[in-house]
């Protein structure tokens, strides 16, 4: 006995259909490299309908893969709705891949076009030979210098859309692929997660309530996190259904330039990884922020030390979210439940640095590895954690990576988790980083976080080396903050209270960065790499 | 091309299981004749998976339709769970009907079991015998002295669930049925819609969000609106689904009650009809109510005085919100967007009175009647209000009042309204109470909207009644607040400079009271009846 509601699908054109009308007058702020360019929704929405019909004067298939290769701009989250609504597929790529993986990922997708920035075409241009089957490269010029080839290939943006007539859209199957974004693959070749309207919808919805950042018609969101990173976290597709504004930096995406765009234009949301958060606290300090209600951090967990140093300095902690290309990628929020106002800071400090709670649609298991064991949530067990839900992978495309998901239809996430009894996350560290050392294991995140909290640390990264006897021991990997010094010594003496006294490193060593991933993450890979055959000192 | 999503139905068990962990000690209140009683998530959610165990113990079917006759409880609550985790179907039974109403429902659902509390079992007994596939008749002792029959149908409450094993629930389709509600059946029989597993789901998400109610973790819900209504607009699933704390009046549906419980419990959000409003207002004022963030008030227009004098008196003005039984009910919401901060009370209040902004997933035209051709969104041009969406009715139970659904699959809702740019939505009136006056339309609605912020009145219904030229004149029919003295004369000239001159009433009767239908509404339809023949005077 089925109910009896209607059966609408759950798509992006409606979505789109809305915002147009109903916040026809909302901002959309870009940065370009000489000020900020303004539209609004309803032009906005006018671009979309009209990048279908360029669309199909570039002859793309019905259900083509399309590229893009840019900023964070108004163009390109043209892009991320006129692909779906027009029953394609955007693919975002990233614009920090090595070559070789860019090759791959274009090829694996079989993208037929793509979008590309001027300012970014020098970084594309050279690998285009080796795109099998990209057929256009359509250059969206934001007043970069950089010369355009004469190639047939090359196709102008305003060319392209002058005279492309405005298109209605309409997607009847809320299951069709809107799109695709490849994991940034610390190992193996990167693999493609390919959304869903219905995904997408979803995501958007819970995105707008208070269990995750409850964007609003109020809100002025800034995405810092890059539009080719994890779907966006979301924040190309749940303003435009809120109708909150948005600002998009463009390619301003240092610090000194963020820190003004979020005063001048009064920024109530920020989001983007704990490096950039780091970077950005010296700029923001002594500027006028109180239009900000909500900072977001998410790709890394963020040291506690970095949180309670907004919260000092700009009277607002840092939130952290925990998700993954593969959950769309909102999985948990660490917004604290009200029965924790008014416990004492420090107390507060650390449930800050939770990963917090899965919103409804998100559900969540710790399991003993390699079993569907399910493990209690007493926040000392910890287990491998995986998730499920309807914008959480199923697989990936054309079947790669097949072992990361169980047999019986959950998400492997690789985390290694504890999850206290009202269901909040604490990440331990991936399974991969963890230390084994005598038959026990260490967390180099616990590890990182308080050598992160020493003032002459900027950061720090533990890795596992070999050890005869242990079979692994903890390696410091540190960079000094500018101008500061510390001794190994120091440093020990600083965690010797913190941690057990078996977890210290045995050694620490000091390098000018630590390496990072295409995403910003610490490639730990890079550095086992680099200290496979260190010495550990002895004694 | 399809996504490579999980395929997760959206359905209400994991909702239950997600609250039952991550919830448990959030408080669930019911007010009783002596008191109030307080469980947790935790322990409701075990009532929950135990009234599973006691369906299959009364032998009812796999899709069985689970009656209801009862007050706002935690116990009512459960059952509404229960009912649909369980793959039945919840039909909520409006206390308030008329004895041959009730006996259509019943039969027309073909309810298996009525769950009643005592206090209402001498309203429900006499009826028993009518119901041609009831039974059991379940009485949740509420402490009320009501003389329980000594009667084979009859099983007591605490015996069904002592011993009743708890229940893991799975629904595998979101499109099952999960619940029912009838309309309250202006015209006609009263008519079932039926509600999915899928839209319940959809409807609280969107309730979540800032477009609708925003409900949050930290929210205290105070639902008014009776549990039998409409759904009970949504705040029997929201809140569970956030993790918010509920309120819930039991038979103390007084406004004394309402307005002590408002106080002592901290409600943070409290929704109900006008009425109920209009008669809280004096028993709120002077109490501490600083918890208080949101007022919802829905079911019919809310005259502007009536929010008026709430801000004025509480600081908080009332929210409207517009819907119906076959729109789950939330259709729309009058949230204030963000450009209208600072503007002047007075304007504001003008846009209060408007029924506001459908959330996304609810798509919204005002067309010329009997056709489906759009009318522009101008804020003057009125039409009939039309729907469609996931939570929007598709039909009615057993195919009654097809023609309530257009060809092109939208509800035809039986308002006239205007739409401005932003998508607010302002209603004129109901269809069939427009009121026909050579050629044009009065709307009743604005004319008692402004008898009713006369001081004197108390409520005001204006039907039309027949002309010989005219063909309908406008009559107001006027309830004196007690004490006040009004004439005629008087009301008429107070409408004059507000409204049209001809559409001043012909004449002013004063009457004891407006009939009300069963939800509560004014029942135009008896006052017509009852001035059927009424002679207006000439000149």
């Amino acid at each position: 006995m089925d109910g009896l509601m209607q059966s609408y699908p759950l798509t992006l054109p409606p979505v789109l259909d809305r915002a147009e009308r109903m916040y026809a007058d909302r901002q959309l702020v870009t940065a370009t490299a000489t000020g900020v360019e303004r539209t609004t929704y309803g032009e906005w929405a006018g671009l979309v309908r009209r990048l279908g019909s360029a669309f199909e004067s570039l002859g793309l298939s019905e259900r083509a893969r399309i590229g893009t290769f840019a900023w964070n701009t108004a163009r390109h989250l043209a892009l991320y709705w006129a692909a779906p609504c027009s029953g394609r597929v955007l693919h975002t790529l990233n614009i920090r891949l090595f070559p070789e993986q860019l090759t791959f990922v274009v090829n694996h997708a079989e993208d037929e076009v793509i979008f590309v920035d001027r300012s970014l075409l020098p970084l594309l241009w050279p690998l285009v030979p080796t795109f099998a089957t990209v057929r256009h490269i359509v250059v969206m010029d934001d007043g970069a210098p950089a010369e355009i080839p004469d190639d047939p290939r090359i196709v102008h943006f305003a060319d392209l859309l002058a005279g492309a007539a405005p298109m209605r859209y309409r997607i009847e199957d809320e299951n069709l692929a809107a799109a695709m974004c490849y994991t940034s693959g610390t190992t193996g070749n990167p693999k493609g997660v390919l959304y869903s309207h219905r995904s997408l919808y979803l995501h958007s919805l819970s995105i707008m309530t208070e269990q995750v950042m409850a964007i609003r018609q109020s809100d002025v969101v800034l995405p810092i996190v890059p539009m080719f990173h994890a779907n966006a976290w979301g924040l190309a597709q749940a303003p435009v259904m809120s109708g909150a504004a948005l600002v998009l930096p463009g390619p301003r995406m240092q610090p000194g330039p963020l820190a003004e765009l979020i005063e001048s234009e009064r920024v109530t949301l920020a989001a983007g990884v704990p490096t950039i958060w780091m970077a950005a606290l010296p700029m923001l300090e002594g500027r006028d922020l109180s239009s900000l209600r909500l900072i977001v951090c998410g790709g890394s967990a963020v040291p506690t030390a970095l949180s309670e140093a907004y919260r000092a300095k700009l009277g607002l902690p840092i939130t952290q979210a925990w998700g993954m290309t593969e959950t769309s990628p909102l999985g948990s929020m660490n917004n604290l439940p009200p029965e924790l106002a008014g416990r004492p800071e420090e107390e507060l400090a650390e449930i800050r640095s939770r990963q917090g709670y899965p919103p409804v649609g998100v559900d969540v298991r710790i399991v003993e590895p390699d079993t569907t064991d399910e493990l209690p949530w007493d926040d000392e067990v910890t287990g491998e954690l995986q998730v499920r839900g309807p914008w959480i992978a199923s697989a990936y495309y054309r079947g790669d990576g097949a072992e990361q998901f169980t047999a019986d239809g959950w998400l492997r996430t690789g985390d290694v988790a504890a999850v206290d009894r009202s269901g909040s996350i604490r990440l331990v560290d991936r399974t991969k980083d963890l230390i084994k050392t005598g038959g026990e294991w260490i967390s180099s995140v616990d590890l990182e976080n308080h050598l992160m909290a020493h003032p002459a640390v900027a950061e720090a990264a533990v890795i596992g080396v070999a050890h005869p006897k242990w079979q692994e021991r903890p390696l410091a990997c540190v960079v000094l903050a500018a101008g500061a010094t510390a001794t190994k010594e120091e440093l020990i003496e600083f965690l010797t209270p913190r941690v057990a006294k078996w977890w210290l490193p045995d050694d620490v060593v000091f390098i000018d960065e630590v390496p990072k991933t295409s995403v910003g993450k610490f490639s730990k890979k890079d550095l086992r790499t680099r200290f496979a055959g260190y010495t550990l000192p002895t004694g």
